[in-house]
């Protein structure tokens, strides 16, 4: 797993397309940006890009193909979008269907792929400005609530916002909403710090997605907005077939952590 | 003027509608963000959104009406961007036609409203920093250029970027790359500073839009990407109706400056 962490995306990709590595990502291609996937038939396309535009925060888009293109052009010119993350799940009608790791034989001519800035990329200024990530110290998912927040509808898409927490002592908080302020391409600054219940979380021991992590005296829960929040609208509104990346098993671009950061 | 400056911006665009107001707005509702418009048929609408995803510098979206709206509801919910700006263009197959005060004749069901960040946003905080702004001192429109850097191309639209220029000293050009990197929604910081030939600009004393203004001696040009660009791109792409503002003559919008600042 150590060579993984300072492989290159290209050869982790080269490595993921001939089924070496069909688990999840995390750590690998240290420094460099992981995206979440959403692909759909170009005829939900518009309002899907027009969702993203309206809810930045939960939706950074970083790259968005070509109708029919299964190539994402901007980070990663060299990839394949069909075979280089290592596992997808198949939607039909918003039913989850099955997972693959391959989907050549899914793809046709009028799909468009969408690539979700993931929050993994301000982990690592997080980490390296001494802050430590409780599901990293645990080994375990981050977790991630429905909240009652509202995104912004778009056309056919709507629902409410995802978000992951990170509990952290309140002068790490401070310094995190510092550093993820300059990340506005992959979820930027938290939504929300503090009370759960305030953004509709009645049980934060209870997370909708992911695992549960300890919250230490006097930590206050930090709340950003998720990636997980654009599939779960999408699978909602019930598109005729929508494949997604598996949770955790991100697409691993070219693109480096700090060309993201605004400042 | 003076008046103007520090009126809300719903009671002046109540002066633009009845048409009071029919010029510029620069300095108009001071602290609040102003926006360039660009209307499009629903057929170029999904192109015209990804040209914008992936040219986010030269065209940073703060609000897309829905299909047939006229309401551009996340920034200015009162608003009906028919009536709202004091001087429209109208261009049929990418040719100017001509300029009205109201459009609401030409207003299609099928038509999408697109409201683009606009650098009168970023230049308030520059002033405050104790940044001089040659256009505004000598009074006229800010010089731009196009230049050799090509946009992303999106389905039908293509074409280079329009940058603005802003002559400063060394100091305040450093000053100004960080002030306006907190500003990504209002093009954020800088594309290139020093030699224009080094982006495609044979005679910085010639500019292709606005006004030339004096460089001192020890200046350096600093180069922002323009919300002039998208207009010139689906221009070229030639529509077969395209609605935009007039030069200067912007959307008032209801969002605070200080609300597209990420740090």
């Amino acid at each position: 797993m150590n060579n993984y962490n300072s492989m290159l995306p290209s050869n982790i990709r080269e490595l993921i397309r001939v089924g070496k590595i069909t688990g999840p990502t995390a750590g690998m291609s240290k420094g460099y940006t992981q995206a979440n996937l959403a692909i759909l038939k170009k005829e939900y396309a518009y309002d899907f890009l027009l969702f993203c535009q309206r809810n930045p925060k939960s939706c950074p888009l970083i790259d968005v193909t070509d109708v029919g293109s299964f190539v994402p052009n901007s980070i990663a010119r060299d990839a394949d979008i069909r075979t280089d993350i290592p596992k997808y799940r198949i939607y039909k009608d918003g039913v989850y269907i099955k997972e693959v790791t391959d989907i050549t034989d899914y793809w046709e001519n009028d799909m468009v792929a969408f690539l979700i800035g993931c929050s993994f990329t301000f982990e690592t200024p997080l980490l390296e400005a001494g802050i430590s990530i409780r599901h990293i110290d645990e080994n375990c998912n981050v977790p991630m609530y429905k909240t009652n927040i509202a995104c912004a509808k778009a056309g056919i898409f709507e629902g409410p916002t995802v978000v992951s927490m990170r509990p952290m002592t309140s002068v790490d908080a401070i310094r995190a909403i510092q550093i993820t302020s300059k990340f506005p391409g992959v979820h930027g600054a938290p939504i929300h710090i503090g009370d759960p219940s305030q953004i509709g979380i009645a049980d934060i021991s209870n997370p909708d997605f992911g695992d549960s992590v300890t919250i230490k005296d006097g930590e206050i829960p930090v709340f950003w907005a998720c990636g997980v929040t654009p599939q779960a609208v999408a699978m909602q509104s019930k598109p005729s077939i929508m494949i997604t990346h598996a949770p955790g098993c991100m697409f691993i671009s070219d693109l480096k952590d700090e060309q993201l950061s605004v400042l």
